[in-house]
């Protein structure tokens, strides 16, 4: 099943950005009066049919509408710091948007190597997994803020909130999957530090607003196996 | 924790390959009398002293041996097509290897468009994340077979046997999660097809030798996610 991106549906028509005009006309060779499927990236697919098959400009029209296409019965919400290897942090947000999640946010903590990050790349890699695992909706990438600022942002949030990673010598963690037994919500923020782990302070502001320290099991996972194993633990949850 | 690998150890010594001693003596610059950790790929983690620092043959002797070093409770062999882009192959392996799992078979199916897959790099990849994810045990990687092979090859294996794809419109399916609740074995072997998905002959063929048909729930998630998700459900079942 082919999807195609419009954020531009109004008033019953659709049209496609030059982009995917090229891959819908020239690429897949549709013509006028084709059948084409297009998600809003704000949760609806739409059933249309094209009217102009213009290769820079084409446009349909909606034939059906299907609110809540593809959507998981969740909110989560993956606050996580960036990788060494930019390739990584990509590879997590492609994974985490097939199984499920529905807003990134990088962080940079104490500890983060990289302070910079750029979000460029991910907002086409995310498009690109929520077509390939028909959904319509496209996960939210924030730009970057510190751990600190973002538990602040949060700090008023009532969903379940929970802060993953190692803590050496800590013993007083549950694994996520308790936490997600114990606490039945539906929205769900988890935050995962870098390689060098959060530092104590961010640790103790975070449980300070609210979070919930778990542990992901007893394997040490990389950062961005840690963030995708935290997006399978909310899937599994919930089929 | 740094880890180094040596298949070599007996009689209380253990012998590092060049590449190892290299890494230990000239870019950790460990010296004689220093404690190292290693593992044999076997399941155990030797605590060691190093007798010769030649960074061509290093030399230690065993203080303690930690046999289960690491270890996961359950057995999990992972069958999976080869993927078109070899990468993600490569990431799968890394990603199961870090989360747990104990065998490797690439199988070819009857809509697999690669019909050749080499297994060299992977050997290297599970290595690294085996010690990355501190354990001593590393996945075995299989020769490539075909899908039928590997279903004849696993006819008398008393292990639970799971097979994961697609199956369009077919309903009868039930989670994985469900299934590994359902039958408590420690032994489970997943086999997942090809992007084309497994042929109606290849599943009959699974079926008929005991396999149960499963889904890896609603999203449609590509070969490596799915052979990703199947080692996150037995992980997640048994923590």
């Amino acid at each position: 099943m082919e999807l195609f991106y419009s954020p531009e549906v109004s008033a019953g028509t659709c049209r496609l950005s030059p982009e995917e005009s090229n891959h819908c006309v020239k690429v897949l060779r549709h013509r006028v009066g084709d059948l084409i499927n297009v998600i809003d990236g704000a949760g609806t697919m739409y059933q249309c049919r094209l009217l102009s098959d213009n290769p820079k400009a084409a446009e349909a029209s909606v034939v059906e509408s299907n609110p809540g296409w593809g959507a998981h019965p969740y909110s989560l919400t993956l606050a996580v710091c960036p990788t060494k290897n930019n390739d990584r942090y990509e590879w997590f947000a492609e994974k985490a948007t097939e199984v499920g999640v529905d807003r990134i946010c990088p962080v940079i903590g104490d500890r983060s190597e990289r302070k910079v990050f750029k979000t460029d790349r991910l907002h086409k890699i995310v498009l690109s997994a929520t077509k390939q695992s028909l959904k319509a909706l496209i996960p939210e990438i924030d730009e970057p803020v510190s751990v600190r600022e973002f538990i602040s942002s949060v700090k008023d949030d009532d969903s379940l909130k929970l802060i993953a990673y190692c803590f050496e010598g800590e013993k007083e963690r549950i694994s996520i999957r308790k936490a997600l037994e114990d606490n039945r919500s539906e929205k769900v923020i988890v935050l995962i530090g870098p390689e060098g782990d959060f530092s104590p302070e961010e640790a103790a502001l975070a449980i300070g607003s609210g979070f919930i320290p778990v542990h992901l099991g007893p394997s040490r996972l990389r950062t961005e196996t840690a963030a995708v194993t935290a997006a399978e633990a909310m899937y599994f949850h919930n089929i």
